[in-house]
């Protein structure tokens, strides 16, 4: 055991990541730790360029027809998916780390913005959209203060499969959030009960044309999705062309239904469109600041937060793996935390790093963040040129490619594996899934962390003891209960599989306390610390009590294999001194001492 | 290792906890275990009886005015307390494990009383005396179905430190609620600053006499506690009458003030006395069942019981521990909610197993809780015949006596050792203590219990992970940044002193990975498993995804010293099988595999 060495080493670590801040080159560093533009732009050259050039044009079509529908998601005007993906990639591509992350709307963000604005205002109101700006001015000054007070750990407690059951959860909300465009009717609610119930009523009102175009859309969509690639391939078609279209499968969607609305006049027959979108670069925008607004909004702002964040770093940390490249999670805050900024200042909402636009872009060569930077370009041209060519696009198309898109995300498998791996976990997981189905998606997410830390806690607080002898002729001490070994009847060995903290000090108490009523012979009890790797000061309090009750039964207390760091920590305080028995570097050493004859 | 059998011997265990109940002699045991009665009842003898006699005799005469006193605390009428000592002492009798506890009213849960019910009606009214049914009655059901669910796990996350805290702040605001009693003033507040700002804006109403009665009361008391004992030990007296003396102290001022006040007629100079009290048996209530009173003191209901079971089973264990004997905590619950059921209707409100009347229990002889049915028929004998007697009592007097006895509760020591062995639980003190007095006692306790929980998590979000090499000619790994090891450029081994949990399993991704990036020679990693007693659903995921990324950077993972319990669980799923590289048995043989010549 090494044991002693460990807070001294990770003290040390810690020294070392703190003097870096001031050391030689300290500016310098400095300023590369906070805009590692400073590390790359320097190194910038043609062959980067043009790589990040091609990306930048791939990523620009397939975002287009992106941005407005996760606006329409959102319950915003088409113009703000636009706006909240120009300022934000440029931001962030100041200020991130990850050199192939695509940052603006997606899909669960905008939903979550959706419900928190739903509690707020009515869709379609100017109060509604500046609403938004506030919620994303919220969620960049949080991301912002967690960078910069290195909190990234927060993201931590969000469980992997707490996540998975609220990406699985949304995609379904999303996607029942879509039906009312693919039927042309008008439905509200943001819980899957009150979103059927809603659409259920209005069936009656649905538009023949629209339900016509969204099914359509839909199912050509899927087919671009599931079919399209293979039979390119089929025909010789190479892998990466073929890629292309399969991406641009959605432009062609709504080329194909705009034109349709347009040649046929639908929008008269009820077909609704997305209508008059300026034609603009992104406005200056101040977010309303009014007290009610933002209490209202701090909650759901926090959660956007981190649910965004967390699926962007895990984004950027897969694509960084692939080429060896560094991610900063706390960089990364800082990144996301501007983005977030500049989409409030700018007629945006919420944004996030996005996994299917940063693959794109990954994938079509990307090599900078610059990248980024000329798609931004890209879509300010299409906000000022091309918005009214979407003007006759029906929002069915739109709701179409996003239901094509987040069932993608629809993957209750992580139930399956949660259940044969861990029930605690699984209980998380459908927890988390039902409440965000029924209850939204606020309440869902709360509920997953909260149940899944409770959880844990349950687990610890009950760790496994083990009463050990040991096996004959070695050293070694082993459960009494699955192994042939010595033991002698006045001496109790218990082996704690966890740290003692103030969760598991009682029941620690109470096994011991009820062991030794049981069983009048005992004179000696030895605690074996191998697995504990720290003692609070509960667990303090509570070996004190032990050994003090221990004392009063006429049984003496020993401990063994003690590691360093709850050593030192023990020697602070008179525990030591007051053991009734003393303190033994080895299980062996303990029980020969102690049962070695007078 | 032994690892291996710890989950089935884990399990085996729970399986013969659980088997009790149906075999053999099933119903037996089960009435043993739900009615401790009938396993003392069946032995008891007139030895015990007359040791208990002589107990109840004494705790009788300490409990008359120390009921009285608790009650005004809680801001009931004085019956209210005869009442709670009667009914809950004989159910606690019948369902509770320990043999010495005495259960009553006690200070802390009195204070937290008067908190709850402040916020429900006016001191003094109907309404409040009724909720304090209520009160009794949710606290009842609440600890009786925790005792029936098997939950009594949950006070273990009440931490050592927070109790301290919670209990040095309790006693403080204590103390200041009854400085108006002791000055004869109407004053109000629920927490410090509201207290001392009330009182001293009545301080121009103070009663002189009241005043002197008070302070007289206040310091014969103190002399008593820390001087009379050992003056009387001086003069000869032996020490257990000295003792009985000492507890008599109160019975003396309550004499002695209660006949100044008649014979002086001090009542019409606007001296407060205890007034009229029924003379009665405790009579049959029914709490008042509102669906808005019962959601308004669920929360305190339940903090009261979480607080009240702490107390008494902390006391219940020191006491048994003296004899060897046996206390199950989930029966303790069970008792301590009859005993609040019993209190809720018969007039009562919320009580617990009192320290202090515990102690002179166990230290006066008692044998089983017959003592306290005994003391019970003590209290019921006064609360028919003795009540007349105290109608002159002073309500300073009370005061006197409570604050005398709740001074000893104060102790700031914990904040000096909290200090010294650990930071984080001296936050959490610190917590605990300030938001009790500035914001109360269900804000305060709340707080303690999130902030240790949420700092536990937070340590154990960054664990300790060290880097390790082998010690020349060895066979054991240490840290290389403090032992002379060997290492192999080309092989990374990395031993994690945690549990790896969704809260640290991202920081082992990070940590990898930066490392990795940073060193392009390696091309293996162990992971050495020695303190990781458990790996979740997420943990399991991080591994995966640190598995597939090594493997795009071309470095194989491997793990060694895996834990039985551990690796059952990765057998059940594909990561065994998808691991690029294997796992060892030791470290040692990791490296010799590893680094073998090809």
């Amino acid at each position: 055991m090494d044991g002693e060495t460990d807070t001294a080493s990770h003290l040390s670590q810690v020294t070392v990541a703190a003097n870096s801040k001031k050391s030689g080159k300290g500016r310098m560093i400095a300023l590369r730790r906070y805009l590692p533009i400073a590390d790359w732009g320097r190194s910038y050259d043609r062959g980067a360029f043009s790589n990040d050039l091609v990306a930048a044009v791939i990523v620009t079509i397939m975002l287009i027809p992106q941005s407005l529908a996760y606006a329409l998601l959102a319950g915003l005007p088409p113009e703000a998916g636009l706006y909240a993906s120009i300022a934000p990639i440029l931001l962030y591509a100041v200020f991130g780390t990850s050199r192939a992350l695509a940052v603006g709307p997606v899909a669960v963000v905008s939903l979550m913005t959706a419900a928190a604005l739903g509690q707020i205002a009515e869709q379609g109101t100017m109060g509604y959209a500046a609403a938004a700006l506030t919620l994303a001015f919220l969620s960049g000054a949080m991301l912002l203060a967690m960078g910069l007070f290195r909190l990234g750990f927060v993201a931590n407690f969000l469980s992997h499969p707490v996540i998975a059951g609220f990406i699985t959860a949304s995609g379904i909300l999303i996607a029942a959030s879509q039906l009312k465009h693919i039927l042309g009717v008008a439905a509200e609610g943001h819980t899957l009960p009150i979103m059927l119930g809603s659409l259920f009523e209005h069936l009656g009102e649905t538009n023949p044309i629209t339900l016509v175009i969204g099914i359509a859309a839909t199912a050509f969509l899927f087919w671009v999705r599931k079919g399209l690639k293979p039979m390119l391939r089929n025909m010789g078609v190479g892998p990466k062309a073929a890629d292309f279209v399969t991406k641009a499968g959605p432009v062609a969607a709504v080329f194909v239904t705009t034109f349709a609305v347009w040649a046929l006049g639908l929008e008269e027959r009820g077909v609704r469109i997305v209508g008059e979108v300026p034609q603009s670069l992104p406005p200056l925008t101040l977010p309303p600041m009014s007290l009610d607004l933002l209490e209202a909004l701090v909650l759901p702002a926090f959660l956007i937060s981190i649910i965004g964040f967390v699926e962007s770093i895990s984004v950027a940390q897969t694509l960084a793996a692939k080429k060896r490249q560094r991610i900063d999670p706390n960089q990364e805050l800082i990144g996301l935390g501007a983005a977030n900024l500049g989409a409030a200042f700018t007629g945006g909402y919420p944004v996030t790093g996005g996994f299917a636009r940063s693959v794109v872009n990954f994938d079509a060569g990307a090599e900078t963040p610059a990248a980024g930077a000329f798609t931004a370009v890209g879509l300010a041209i299409a906000a000022v040129a091309l918005t009214p060519l979407v003007y006759y696009l029906p929002q069915a198309t739109l709701a179409a490619t996003i239901i094509v898109a987040v069932l993608s995300l629809v993957d209750f498998s992580i139930l399956k594996r949660a259940w044969i791996y861990s029930k605690s976990d699984f209980a998380a997981v459908l927890a988390t899934i039902l409440l965000t189905l029924v209850a939204g998606v606020e309440v869902g997410v709360s509920a997953g962390v909260g149940l899944s830390i409770l959880l844990h806690l349950y687990r610890t607080s009950r760790p496994h003891i083990a009463e050990v002898g040991r096996v004959p002729g070695t050293e070694h001490f082993r459960n009494i209960h699955r192994h042939k070994v010595e033991t002698d009847p006045r001496v109790l060995t218990l082996r704690v599989d966890e740290s003692l903290y103030f969760a598991n000090a009682r029941f620690l108490e109470d096994f011991l306390h009820n062991r030794i009523a049981r069983d009048p012979q005992i004179k000696h009890v030895i605690l074996q610390c191998t697995a504990v790797n720290d003692v609070d000061l509960s667990a303090l309090e509570s070996l004190e009590e032990i050994n003090r009750r221990l004392a009063e039964m006429g049984v003496t207390l020993h401990l063994s294999e003690v590691k360093g760091p709850v050593m030192d920590r023990l020697q602070k305080v008179h525990f030591l001194q007051d053991l009734t028995g003393k303190v033994f570097l080895t299980q062996f050493e303990a029980v020969k001492a102690i049962t070695r004859p007078a």
